[in-house]
């Protein structure tokens, strides 16, 4: 074997024996595993608007987008869905991404432009993460969700930054201060960059975001990002904000600009889940009961959980064996859970991640409480 | 106005000056223009099985992947388009990624765990640029299809390098030397990484793509990428190589793990196509014929242009406004052609980008023609 493949040999070895290991699991169709893991909150993957919507638009257009957005990529169904978007979450603009991953790595670069340092949550998701390497720009890593600490790199700092940070943090589901951090950086000229990826559809007003929960809709020194793959049940990502960052980006965004256009089916498919979504308060009620019965349960049992800010829970395992054991199980019996472990996680410590999902049955929701309690290390 | 949103439009005003601004021309489903813009080389997305197939995995699985792949991503779909496109690159193990982007970040990242240098062409396509960026390695850009200097980067440098090209160039549609940069590679312990986005399903027999028709299949140090979205008439990208690289990936690669899969129903559409596309000789004859036919009807017109090597054309015109206004003369009269300007070209010059589909009818593409060279500047 050749010499840098023994040296991948060597490290995956070594993550073996640190207990990290990553499995790819494949699911069939109609899987009967009761879903605590993924992030379709609403249930919206499946439902009969969407999936319809979907349908329709496959049988119009093809299966690809057949080019960028600038070349041929762009349907009537992408500009509606922008639309849409736009206006749900009340800003000026927005522009669609295939990924909420390659948004981020657009925004953070964009802001290059009016930016001289960004500065990003310790917690911030890989995508912000890269994007910030990506956009060339000085970058200061601030305490997770820590306005305080976020004023004083600012006031050390003469120029404009861009702070940068997630409304619901995707592995701990905790919710940032949007509206001290706004407080902060709009005393200071710094724009708010917020992904918003797992609180739109679940938090504010029509579910319009965590950005809408915070009030600050609208307010012309914050620009939101979001993957359309997890409320909304679908794939791709928005950037939404003022119109000259949104023309900046068409001229400008290499990740907008070289990469295919999201599939007009799964255009088409989003732009049904956003109607449906606005309109969901009965399913945001469940996933808020279900979510705040998981946490008083799990604590009665005597685990340190907090309430979810939104659909995320994360439960604290003895380390990276003990909760993939437990994760194990609890899919033996049935129970789909997530497991972070590091890298994963941006403390370092394992945990399970429950999702709440208001698409699950009642019954099937009520089993898999009481299957995690039973595989507990 | 905020001042960081004046610096917007101020340069959005300059790249209005430049003839630099972008627009966004969304098509309807049916739109009866003749695409000579973009990449759906064997005109498949609209095939019956393609459309079938993703039809069929809609209904079954619903919309979103709805989480990651390591999560609740993966479907047997997904494995399913691993191990068929493993098996047509002839490589040990393949990937497949949400877009060839993401794809792209993904692979050069990789190679940092056992490489010190990427030795990158002058024209690769900016999701390579933006892994060698994120990749933390140094980077020497040789000069474009240049073995000779690839040669002697390589021989300034102790450590070992990673040489990365495309196969078939996104713009210019000319060839990557690369049996000459694989013997200038291998003589040196060196890896070669191709992107053969615009050449997979054109090349090679049975369409295994511009690796395998250099001879090169299966060889031990070179590594694949492409996109799902061009010939296959989908979406996602996928990163095909030695198995204790995609086992590096699985474990360790940040755009993989933190990126909701692609919906199945993308999956099985592609799966579907490359199925069509190996047996589509048929097609790729049509294609070759009119590619030849394209570039000698434009030479006898006095344009100088090269036979392509795949399914793309470059047209050089005079400057950007006069490709802008060809281009949109052509979409007047009916044709979609590409119009490339700076910083889109890798050498600042403007064209028409013309590609060949396939799937066009024959007397529209005669059409199309004739259109082209009325419009000429
Ligand atoms: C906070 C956050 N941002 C961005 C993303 C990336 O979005 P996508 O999966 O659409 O690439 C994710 C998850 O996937 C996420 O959790
Ligand atoms: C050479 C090349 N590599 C990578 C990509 C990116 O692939 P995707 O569109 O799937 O992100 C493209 C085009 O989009 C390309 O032309």
């Amino acid at each position: 074997m050749a010499d840098w493949l023994e040296t991948l040999d060597r490290l995956a070895h070594e993550r073996a024996k640190a207990g990290l290991t990553r499995q790819l699991r494949p699911r069939a169709a109609g899987d009967t595993v009761i879903d605590l893991a993924g992030n379709d909150y609403l249930g919206l993957s499946g439902h009969p608007r969407v999936v319809g919507a979907a349908r329709q638009a496959l049988e119009a257009y093809g299966l690809g987008a057949t080019g960028s957005r600038l070349v041929r990529g762009t349907t009537d169904l992408h500009t509606a869905l922008e639309e849409t978007l736009a206006g749900w979450l009340g800003c000026e603009s927005a522009l669609v991404f295939s990924s909420g991953y390659l948004a981020n790595l657009a925004v953070v670069r964009a802001l290059s432009a009016v930016c001289d340092l960004v500065v990003s949550d310790a917690y911030n998701h890989a995508s912000l993460i890269d994007g910030c390497r990506i956009s060339g720009l000085p970058v200061r890593v601030a305490p997770h969700n820590d306005p305080a600490a976020v004023a004083a790199l600012l006031d050390a700092h003469p120029g404009r930054a861009a702070v940068v940070t997630e409304s619901v943090f995707s592995v701990d589901g905790d919710l940032a201060p949007l509206a001290a951090l706004h407080a902060v950086t709009s005393a200071r000229g710094a724009l708010l960059i917020v992904d918003d990826a797992h609180a739109l559809g679940l938090l504010g007003e029509s579910g319009a975001g965590g950005v809408a929960a915070a009030g600050l809709t609208g307010a012309p020194d914050v620009i939101v990002t979001a993957t359309l793959s997890k409320s909304l049940g679908g794939a791709g990502g928005v950037v939404a904000g003022p119109g000259p960052l949104v023309r900046h980006l068409v001229d400008t965004g290499r990740s907008f600009i070289y990469d295919t256009a999201p599939p007009p089916a799964v255009a088409a498919g989003v732009l049904a889940a956003v109607e449906v979504a606005r309109a969901a308060d009965d399913r945001r009620a469940v996933l808020f009961r279900r979510g705040a019965h998981l946490a008083a349960t799990l604590r009665s049992a005597g685990r340190p959980v907090h309430d979810p800010a939104a659909g995320v829970l994360s439960v604290p395992a003895p380390g990276p064996e003990a909760a993939v054991a437990w994760a194990a199980d609890c899919r033996d019996s049935g129970v789909a859970v997530g497991c972070f472990r590091p890298p994963s996680t941006p403390d370092g410590s394992s945990r399970l991640r429950l999702t709440v999902n208001a698409g699950v049955p009642e019954e099937a929701f009520a089993r898999a409480l009481t299957v995690i309690l039973e595989c507990a290390p």
